[in-house]
């Protein structure tokens, strides 16, 4: 490609609103360009790099031996009342009616299609297994677009769906999946992990994220150096501690502590070790009732772990003020467990805690030297906390550490759900009908460049992986447009690596070198090669790759090779 | 492609809703399942075909110099609004609000897109031409969706359009995008024609349609076998009378005619030759009046034609009974020239009769032997009518005839209509302002695999031509389950075409040679070779082109050579 046949348009600012790094830079290096709030124009430059992205998947996805169909973006709501998302799905779900009053929706996943596909395609074992993909437009309204394609309204993501005759077979079909991510992943060229996430109302171990690692990422990640274990916070579990409790020995005393609210305040005033305290949350329970929640001073609940224990109401409620103060008598910032007579819930940590402080059930007063069985009931002991850098690894192999990521795949064993929801099924070889085992394999494709840009830039710009840049190599002839010599052996190396299938584009538009080359840092081209008339006069031509500091002279007549064999890496 | 990796799904019967054979043979194939009413979802059978499609249209835009981008599905009602687009579009625009009750469409085109994008990125003369095309899902709420993907509500669409800084400068944009175009069908395997359109308000001579030749096709299409003119029925000029109207020689005479309402019953009654008739139309004028218009008997009034004439009202409204009543002073089947005082417009063809036959405004009365000038005064003249078979040239170069065709492509010259609308503008040499003058070139890409079946199919099936195919040859082996010969042979045929790069598919499915002989011939894939055991024993395989009436032996040494060359032309 010349770039004076292509459309390259780089802004010196990003636009205000943009609020993190890779929407500003996409919107700098002219990837996209803002139509409304999460809704973006794919400018040629990005269209190239989101081009490769969906190749790089359809390719793994076909040698995993999934095969691509297109279900509609508009999907008719009579699907989506037999699986109930109709109802469930928020504000998210796009709904609107057509001219004749009939309610659609804008798919945000196609599930509904896809099994409406399968049980009237798929009739017997003999089908099965398969595979089905997508590569396709969704929809989602999010209250507050924003982070640019990371959390846009529309956006392409590879959606997948696997039909299988048992749980069995269904988990050969995620393994294969989750085989298939690594590869696509290791393609593109990121850093990432797969990590194990929760499978709600599912059960099982079968959900992972594939999670592109960046100090950025809204997600937290969980993971043992020492070992391949790896979670989402969500998930990732809080074992007991090694030691048991200690006995008790101090004497359970009651302190006044005037405005103190908060565990900070409370460490403060007493001057104690914030591990020496515990946290009172309180949740509703089934009945709502008030359930007591003990984690130490310095954990965090899970909410994603309380919620799902017996008894406690779904979706996880806090107690009113109200709720509190009838079962407690005091207000929040002074609860404890002793004196309560309903359900009490401690985190593991808490459990092996003695001569702990607490709130006393009066406002403004707390204990010392609380200690479980003695001065209250012995509480139920569940893992109830967000895990911490350094606590032990659920594998036993070490300890854990934690990094940010940005969560661009996800595989998940879905079981029935949806098979028995629209009454999809297939004849197994005894003649009988059985729902399908499903999975469902999402990449979000859009996503997946403001994440590789999230983990791959500097104050120049974006630094592209070779395999989605929108170009692999950019030629900076100096003074093209003047210099015969120069014209000549740029456009001599450009026809040469174009014959070799390079993806090069030739900078044919005659700018001043520094406003070239800080376009095509902005742009992130991974490998530039400058031809200038001095270099030329020795026979070279300059090489820098997009990490490099300072570019180096390598002869006219060998760069061509040097670039295939830095690109064949 | 082995098809055992693959979907095949084929069905006996088309559902009943099936109104078209395009639609009837793309569900029986499995191309196409239908998800709503003109809603689909692309089968693997006929995603293949698409994409084929979709990468010819993208080759020959990117040859032709055209930019690819993407624009949203959603977009925002400002930009329609901006243009008139949002009152002007009726129910066939998707409107709908999202969660913050702001007002969106599902594009049915982007014209509003682009030009923004242009307007805030294309800001001197030195950034034209520009071209900037996507190849897109589109929408439009058909009220009635029907003919399977020829008339979905959604379907894919490339669009493109054309920024220039002149009207000469976007004529060969429009020059262009016609060549290509014509690549683009030429190389679909697609018998068509592009074909002279109206320009509506725009006005020009710069609209053609790309029309795929089908006796089923929807539109009339106009041509001179004798010439390269053709046009749509709707713009097809009918030229004057080669012969000056003779003189009147016959008296004006009124004659009862009881209950002859039609021309056919006017021509029954009195034993006239139709061509000696007069039909008269009465439509509104600006002012409410009524206005006669006046075609022969048997030609019929080209209502595109009609709503452009001054001073009538648009779009083109038919009098009503109490109006014609008052104007004429009888009912419609009785109506004629003499006695009226309003607006006459005469077709050329009329203006050169004489003694003609024509309603004597009294019901029941019908006028012999009228003539212009002295029965009544003389007409304005103008070409308000359809073309008919046998009509002369307007290019003077013999008589026109009329087919039927689908159109599938369409490009237009739109001056400055968006870019006035929204204000779009470019700084010209002298540093002035000066709106865009756009084109806007339009291909139906899901459309064509319909007007491609149109147009090939036989009593067994469709008909590919190569390039869209799904397949282009298919490897049918009787028995490549239990016999050995056999499957070494089909397997050693399949290695050797796919290392070739030919699109092949072994069916391994293991089917019976009747079933699966009519899979292939329902899919329409172009080349067949069937392996058989009795074959090989002489070292023959049977090669049958989809046309073809029956097999030809061929050496299994030489099939390959032979479907290479086959597939080369």
């Amino acid at each position: 490609m010349r770039a004076s046949q292509f459309f390259i348009s780089t802004l010196k600012e990003a636009p205000a609103d943009a609020d993190i790094i890779s929407q500003k830079l996409m919107l700098r290096a002219g990837f996209i360009r803002k139509v409304a709030a999460g809704v973006y124009t794919w400018m040629p430059m990005g269209l190239k790099s989101l081009r490769k992205v969906e190749n790089i998947v359809r390719e793994e996805m076909n040698r995993a031996g999934a095969i691509e169909l297109t279900m509609p973006v508009v999907q008719p709501a009579g699907l989506w009342q037999e699986t109930g998302r109709w109802d469930k799905m928020g504000d998210e779900l796009l709904r609107f009616k057509d001219r004749h009053e009939r309610d659609f929706v804008i798919q945000p996943t196609s599930e509904e299609v896809v099994t409406d596909i399968a049980r009237s395609e798929l009739k017997s074992y003999r089908a099965l297994p398969k595979n089905f993909y997508q590569i396709q437009t969704k929809f989602r309204d999010e209250r507050r677009p924003r982070f640019g394609v990371m959390r846009g309204r529309e956006f392409t993501m590879k959606d997948a769906y696997s039909f299988d005759r048992d749980a069995e077979a269904a988990g050969k079909s995620y393994d294969n999946m989750y085989a298939a991510y690594c590869k696509i992943f290791d393609r593109l060229g990121l850093t990432y992990r797969a990590v194990a996430a929760d499978t709600g109302a599912i059960g099982g171990d079968r959900s992972h994220e594939f999670q592109v690692i960046a100090d950025t990422g809204e997600d937290a990640i969980v993971y043992c150096p020492a070992s391949d274990y790896a979670a989402n916070i969500e998930l990732a579990e809080a074992v007991a501690p090694a030691e048991a409790r200690p006995a008790a020995v101090a004497q359970l005393a009651k302190v006044h502590t005037p405005n103190v609210k908060t565990i900070a305040e409370l460490v403060d005033f007493l001057k104690v070790d914030i591990k020496q305290t515990v946290k009172a949350i309180v949740v509703e329970g089934e009945e709502g009732d008030a359930v007591l929640m003990l984690v130490r001073g310095d954990h965090e609940l899970n909410e994603v772990k309380a919620e799902k224990l017996a008894g406690i109401k779904k979706p996880l409620t806090f107690a009113s003020p109200t709720l509190i103060r009838a079962a407690f008598g005091a207000q929040p910032g002074s609860l404890g467990p002793v004196g309560f007579k309903g359900r009490m819930i401690a985190d593991r940590t808490v459990a092996a805690m003695a001569d702990f402080v607490i709130g006393a059930n009066e406002d403004d007063q707390h204990y010392t030297g609380a200690n479980f069985g003695r001065d209250c009931a012995e509480p139920e002991v569940v893992d109830i906390r967000n895990v911490v850098v350094g606590d032990a690894s659920p594998d036993g192999k070490g300890v854990l550490a934690i990094q940010r990521g940005i969560e661009v795949g996800h595989v998940f064993y879905l079981g029935t759900k949806y098979s028995e929801a629209m009454d999809a099924t297939f004849l197994d070889e005894d003649g009988k009908p059985r729902f399908f085992e499903m999975g469902c394999y999402g990449i979000g494709v859009t996503r997946i460049l403001g994440a590789a840009i999230e983990q791959n830039n500097d104050e120049r710009g974006i630094i592209w992986p070779d395999s989605i840049a929108p170009f692999a190599v950019v030629l900076c002839p100096v003074g093209y447009d003047r210099n015969e010599g120069v014209k000549a052996a740029a456009d001599q190396l450009y026809g040469e690596l174009a014959a070799a299938g390079v993806d090069v584009i030739l900078d044919d538009r005659g700018e001043r070198p520094g406003a070239m080359f800080a376009d095509w840092e902005l742009i992130g081209v991974p490998h530039r090669v400058t031809i200038g008339d001095r270099g030329l006069k020795d026979g070279k031509v300059e090489y820098q790759h997009r990490r490099d500091s300072a570019a180096t002279a390598i002869a006219v007549d060998a760069i061509a090779a040097e670039l295939l064999q830095r690109l064949a890496k």
